[in-house]
């Protein structure tokens, strides 16, 4: 423990990077996630080199503590999907949902596989195109006052089928790069996923129903904050242990919970707790982006053309799939499925911790999440100005604590 | 990053174990800490084997956790001490805090001498011995009805004083245990010691006052929160660069913003980082308790005689502060400071992480800890069943979410 004061030092500056970097991206009207992660590339080696991804014994301490900070997150998110929200989003939703994945994967997987990368590699470039992150698309709704309109309710829903497919699709693509691919392997896993997350789906909510009542038999302070905490933790390393990834229990956990987020005050309990650690999670990705990369000519092109495949992934397959809305409004839903966030972050960054995709690839995508993040609120402003009446005072949506 | 299915299952079960335990011993009426602590012991090497503190990869991690969790805890105990409760405490309260500072520290001192151990550890042995956990005094007077009763008052007065002393001593003893011992080097780390500590307790207030406007000045959300705990951490690193404890300015930082804590809640929006992180330094603590030592005739010996001075320290030190109440009050007063609690087991922790003192001594001290906790509530209400009128419906304190 003697390091501990280099530790604490540590874990100062990287806190307020975080804080400065995302009231500086609130100010300019920038979610602030983005804010966090350049404040890791600004501490990163290849800036001012105060956070060194290769000095193990500290930087293994504060991968823990992101890990632990991505879990608290999924959670979080989790806790505000209910299962009947999934059961209930409309036919529209769910093709724009599935379309929007399946293309997507494909063109980040063959994207992937011309640059002559292995199978594994172009598995999991695929995967973190896949999940929107619709907090941005939800925030510029609520600004110009249009949350209730269909075409906001038709990509909220889509966005919820969205990241629970993406999870799919990691777990799968992490239980292939765990072990060597074979068709009966990856079946095997898809299996395991499917069942993982459909038992939690259907039993959760009648089990939890049934222990809710329970609860107040605890004398413990804050007995259901710890019962939550631990159903997360607890499902995090179940999914972890049987080579799916933790963050997906932990979303499991959080949605599972979702039903009585009301009633014990969930997501106001683990504030603190995720003020305090998601932060580390962006800011310690952002110390693993190599801007070297971006000196490279070649790689600069590939990542903007990965980009641009993101965009037009979205775009054509989201925007097929609302296309019985009409021209206009299925593309104002295709542009604002666009914007990639944490999730495809987390999957890229869960490949560079097993050693699947190198720094290079893990750069690129982050390029591709940052780029769709920033590109789509103005593009979708312009849109729904011409097309929708403006709200004098903007109401805020009841929000994530997720600062996209 | 191979290992976190294990580090998230060993999180795991620490954290249930210590609210398994801790639920038990709130059912029993007896402090959840003490409950946390035997969790830990359970977990550790001597019961069940599951935590190892010799598995150092892992339970390097598992030190940081539990560092940040004693910060969190110092940083919401200075939370509820304001500057101003310090100046106001009386003369009586003042007398009895010193003197049941001087006392216990002495008698530790000298009897682990007399063992034929080191200065040093006979330092760090007196300074564990020094700080009364006033916490279980207060809720035994809370279920009496009696917290407004002189007696509660002098108590509750006497342990700002001797908290704030107590920890002083650990930034010398500290200082001290990472040096060569001369008598110059102690003057001069007690003058850096009293000087942070003076400092921030002089300025402190003052600047606050003048930085809590401009807190709305940020555009983040819970960004009082963020600025609250980038001073703890800011201080906590410091204090640990100037070779004090973290802890030291973890506990500096809460006073500085005890003035500000009901405007911003600043305790209630710290509270699921406490209750998460607080089990762990208990637990993590536990789990070093060498319990082969009471196996050992001697050894048990010395815990029961340790047990003695600690106990006839506070007796007869505040007992001797108070006496102007007349020799019952006195008693009570003595009785009531006897409980040691986390600032003891700390000051010990710290000792066994700098290699100062020996697991032994350590092991020890624990028992010292655990024993003057359990005995004090009976005792204590006993003497003043007799003597004030009890209240049926006992009210409860306006607790510090501290459990003791």
């Amino acid at each position: 423990m003697e390091n501990i004061t280099r530790i604490l030092f540590d874990l100062l500056i990287m806190f307020a990077a975080a804080k400065i970097m995302g009231e500086i991206f609130e100010r300019i009207k920038q979610p602030t996630v983005i804010g966090e992660i350049l404040a890791g590339m600004l501490l990163g080696p290849y800036i001012f080199g105060l956070i060194h991804p290769l000095q193990v014994e500290t930087f293994h301490v504060y991968q823990v503590l992101a890990e632990i900070g991505v879990i608290i997150l999924l959670f979080t998110i989790g806790l505000h999907i209910r299962v009947d929200d999934i059961l209930r989003v409309g036919r529209t939703s769910s093709i724009v949902g599935v379309l929007g994945i399946i293309l997507p994967f494909f063109f980040g997987y063959l994207y992937t596989l011309t640059m002559e990368h292995t199978t594994v590699e172009a598995m999991f470039i695929g995967a973190a195109m896949v999940a929107t992150s619709v907090g941005i698309t939800a925030r510029v709704f609520a600004d110009l006052g249009i949350l209730d309109s269909r075409v906001a309710k038709v990509i909220l829903g889509a966005a919820v089928i969205d990241d629970i497919l993406g999870l799919l699709v990691l777990a799968v693509v992490t239980g292939v790069g765990k072990g060597a691919i074979s068709y009966v392997k990856i079946t095997l896993i898809t299996l395991e996923a499917v069942g993982f997350i459909f038992f939690l789906i259907i039993i959760g909510k009648r089990l939890i129903y049934r222990v809710a009542p329970t609860l107040n038999f605890f004398k413990s302070k804050n007995a259901p904050f710890a019962l939550a905490l631990l159903l997360c933790l607890g499902l995090s390393a179940v999914a972890s242990y049987i080579d799916l990834a933790a963050i997906i229990g932990a979303f499991m956990a959080g949605m599972v919970l979702a039903e009585l987020n009301a009633q014990f005050r969930f997501s106001a309990k683990f504030e603190s707790l995720y003020d305090f650690l998601v932060p580390f999670f962006f800011v310690v990705m952002g110390t693993q982006v190599d801007l070297s990369v971006f000196t490279k000519f070649n790689l600069i092109g590939a990542a903007l053309i990965l980009t641009l495949f993101a965009i037009l992934g979205k775009l054509i397959g989201c925007g097929l799939g609302a296309f019985n809305l009409g021209f206009k409004e299925a593309s104002v839903v295709g542009v604002g499925m666009v914007p990639r966030g944490e999730v495809g972050m987390i999957i890229a960054s869960i490949g560079l911790g097993m050693g699947i995709i190198s720094t290079d690839l893990y750069s690129i995508v982050i390029f591709m999440v940052i780029a769709t993040t920033l590109l789509t609120p103005p593009v979708l402003a312009k849109m729904i100005s011409k097309k929708f009446v403006k709200k004098k005072e903007a109401e805020k949506v009841e929000e994530l604590p997720v600062d996209l």
